[in-house]
């Protein structure tokens, strides 16, 4: 016989698409939503609706957002000067609880990243060069793309679109992580670390 | 200013609740949810209110299912005389996947947990022995609660309730696991291990 009735197993499939949800875990999460009190699911299934309703991309940094524009760009205490450009929206909450950086911000939804098929024209840069090309407040434009090949590479191609513009274009800094040991630390990590070294005395 | 708008963190708060969801991953799970193509969420959102809609308890076995008996219960072919006690529906499944036990089930639904206010009432119990009462086919009743303190203890009120109908009650084995190292067992393992020792020759 199959193992689990068809509404289940379909619940379970369903669950186990989503990432980081293994067999396992997805089993275990079909069979506490089957559990769950009524009002707790419907608040489940309505939080996922509205949130999917409600949230759309800000027209000018393409963050998610339930109000356009968002938060941060109609925030006039920002510095308009300082431009931060992030590969998610979820590096943006990350840069939020920080608390340090007070610019904007600009989401590209993705790298170019040819091996999963995902060209340029699938990321927000052309609305970037728009963007920068229509302003004249924004001074410096800080890369912060992911530490990877593609994160890189993203982030030397938009350096190049914006050399003739005289806009500053910053990459955070690569270095050893906080807390870490320097005998555990991989070889390209030591690498950027001892060429990025910085100077002590004056 | 708050790290995600109203509805992201709604979204985030509900997933966060589910179990083995922690707050980085309840992040991911709304982020991704909120960038599927509608057709993929309209799939998620459907498959929990279908599978909650159409799930009900099995009135013979109080298993989840989508009949009424469910599969196990109808099927003729199955032993009628050995009725293996579980905790949860999922117990099911795992024993389901051994592919050797061809007896019934009857599903508790929870254990005996006075620190978790979960009492004998909170289980099906008492429909287990009004089910036991009413056949005179079931000769063995094998009681597979985990081996916790709980699950001992609801093992053992079982089989005391049981006493003088005559029926047989087992517990499954206590003892190391397939491929164990003893060097690494815990003492209370090792000591039921060493109680449950089997005689090798005759």
């Amino acid at each position: 016989m199959a193992r689990y009735s068809p509404s289940i197993q379909r619940l379970i499939t369903e669950l186990g698409s989503l990432p980081g949800i293994g067999g396992k875990a997805a089993q275990r999460l079909a069979f506490h939503i089957i559990d769950m009190p009524q009002e707790k699911a419907d608040m489940l299934t309505d939080a996922i609706v509205t949130a999917r309703k409600s949230t759309k991309r800000c027209s000018c940094c393409h963050n998610f957002t339930d109000s356009d524009p968002c938060q941060i760009c109609s925030d006039n205490t920002r510095d308009r000067s300082t431009l931060l450009v992030v590969e998610s929206p979820r590096d943006v909450s990350t840069f939020e609880r920080t608390h340090e950086y007070k610019g904007l911000y600009h989401v590209l939804h993705g790298v170019f990243d040819p091996l999963r098929n995902k060209s340029l024209e699938d990321t927000t840069i052309t609305q970037l060069i728009k963007r920068l090309s229509e302003s004249s407040e924004i001074k410096e434009v800080i890369i912060a793309t992911n530490q990877s090949a593609e994160g890189n590479a993203t982030a030397l191609y938009i350096s190049r679109l914006l050399a003739p513009s005289g806009i500053r274009v910053t990459r955070l800094a690569q270095g050893l992580p906080m807390g870490s040991d320097i005998e555990f630390a991989d070889d390209l990590t030591l690498l950027s670390a001892l060429n990025g070294r910085i100077t002590l005395n004056g």
